[in-house]
């Protein structure tokens, strides 16, 4: 029998994967770091099968087709090479437990679930490192969501990516910090993130000085998980998703991910640090929020990011597990 | 009699004065281009007085000690010295007409008036460039005040600052063009414009990246002018003020000038454009917002602004010109 089926966690990153330097096997222009979180994940079977011709994709009960479709199929092919097994087709079904609405980027549990699946069912047997190179080529953030806790995706210098995977940076168990999703009224966005990264690589005066300013981001954030320190981990993640999102200020033509919602709690996370909580936020490629956080204040945080006009819903999440095989 | 008086507008930048050379002179890092605008301006009497043993300083009717005192007294001391009379001080008279509140900063229309009025006083004649460039260093900003309609603050090369000062570039009556200055209900700002511009250049990995493209949107705005091409002005002007609030977020530590409602400004002015209204932001050091549209327009944009929650007032103005002696 040919089939497999695994779970897999979003991530949220600290320091931002920002640009690519190849589109097709997906290769960053700088590394990056997350925090894998329990509560959002995906779990996919996949079943290769003799008789199919082609492949076919379900998500939660839906036969899909159209882009994502392709998206999905085209990595299947991938393991098929790699497995030296091009004729076999699969049936995969997945199931999101990924809240589209709290901003997290399905494709980071997605593609890490399919990796996984895919490639134990097809009888291919990856360590870990192997799994996350083969799932960046998916999708760049999952190569972190096969690892539990910290992951660092280290960007690799070789033009043919096997240098270029995610690796865990501390044991999964090693801190519990939080993150609370805090889901916006309106949460339009009108520049993928995929278009947005093109962009802004493509015609942003403050790409180099985002890329100048990684390997000490990188350093600190590494230096203060290490010593958990909350407040350096903080201000690090902070001030890279700022410059991050400064980056698409400067595209042509120019667009941003935030909504005045956007910029209302980052107001409120600057007050609550004012007012002595300890607390950080960190934005994707869409207009949400992330808001770390430690679990002694995890009523304050919750209820304050709550009472801000135009949250809809406050997510709250732990550090969560790498890929889990069921 | 040694007794002058002088009114200043204020101005709008479309390219942005942000980052200095030098301090102690006010030498730029880069060129920058405003539009002076009626209906916000400052109006300045200067006495020199022999039996005075100090300046004093009246502003709107109250008696000014303090930091702001001494600035305008520094600046007195340079018109001294530039005329030989160091042992000569002044009773200065102002009266404001720059509502603090609408975020533009008096010191454009005051400091030009102070040097206009100042230096015919104490019996200098000094041309429009000559002005401009002893204004500069009172407040840079205040350099383009000298001119009405649009001026361009040539940044100039020498250390002393001979080549750095104000030119206009096209006739005052060149285009009827206006701007609403959009008034928000908080206005608070953690950063000062002076140390925030510092702090900038000093640790923003951007900065490089905003000074490479100031000479290009330089050319492109000008052009736009001598065409009237408005929607080409209107772009340029507001990729520039997002570039250059997007080098703040890459400060060391952070920080913005930006509140929400600044962000739902900023999105009701792209929703505009988005409706076939051609407006266009910019915003300086601070939350509030200015707007620039065509005369058609005003009555659209006047309202569609009002209508956002978080804001107070919209004031509208016009070209204006540039100082007067009364």
């Amino acid at each position: 029998m040919m089939k497999a089926t695994a779970k897999a966690h979003t991530n949220i990153a600290l320091i931002k994967y920002w640009g690519k330097r190849d589109e097709e096997l997906i290769l960053p222009t700088n590394s990056s770091l997350s925090l894998t979180l329990d509560g959002f994940h995906t779990t996919t079977t996949v079943d290769f099968r003799e008789e199919l011709r082609e492949d076919r994709f379900t998500l939660d009960d839906t036969e899909i087709t159209g882009d994502a479709y392709q998206r999905v199929s085209g990595f299947l092919h991938r393991i098929r090479l790699l497995a030296g097994k091009r004729e076999l087709y699969a049936d995969v079904r997945s199931v999101n437990e990924v809240p589209t609405a709290a901003g997290f980027a399905s494709s980071a549990s997605g593609f890490a679930a399919l990796a996984a699946a895919g490639s134990r069912a097809i009888g291919l047997s990856l360590n870990d490192q192997e799994l996350s190179r083969l799932t960046r080529q998916g999708s760049g953030s999952a190569s972190r969501s096969i690892y539990g806790g910290f992951a660092e995706w280290q960007m690799g210098e070789k033009p043919d990516g096997s240098d270029s995977h995610a690796v865990p940076i501390a044991p999964i168990d090693h801190w519990d910090i939080r993150v609370a999703a805090v889901v916006l009224s309106s949460t339009q966005k009108d520049v993928s993130s995929r278009a947005g990264m093109k962009r802004t690589v493509e015609t942003s005066p403050f790409y180099s000085g985002w890329l100048d300013s990684i390997p000490r981001d990188m350093e600190e954030i590494k230096s203060g998980i290490a010593a958990k320190d909350f407040e350096k981990v903080g201000q690090v993640a902070e001030a890279n998703c700022l410059k991050m999102h400064a980056t698409t200020l400067g595209a042509h033509p120019p667009f941003t991910y935030w909504h005045d919602t956007t910029m209302a709690v980052m107001q409120k996370v600057r007050e609550m640090r004012a007012a002595g909580i300890p607390a950080y936020f960190t934005i994707d490629a869409g207009p949400n929020v992330k808001v770390l956080y430690l679990p002694e204040q995890e009523k304050q945080v919750e209820e304050t990011l709550r009472s801000i006009p135009g949250v809809t819903d406050v997510r709250l999440s732990k550090s969560g597990k790498g890929v889990q095989y069921l």
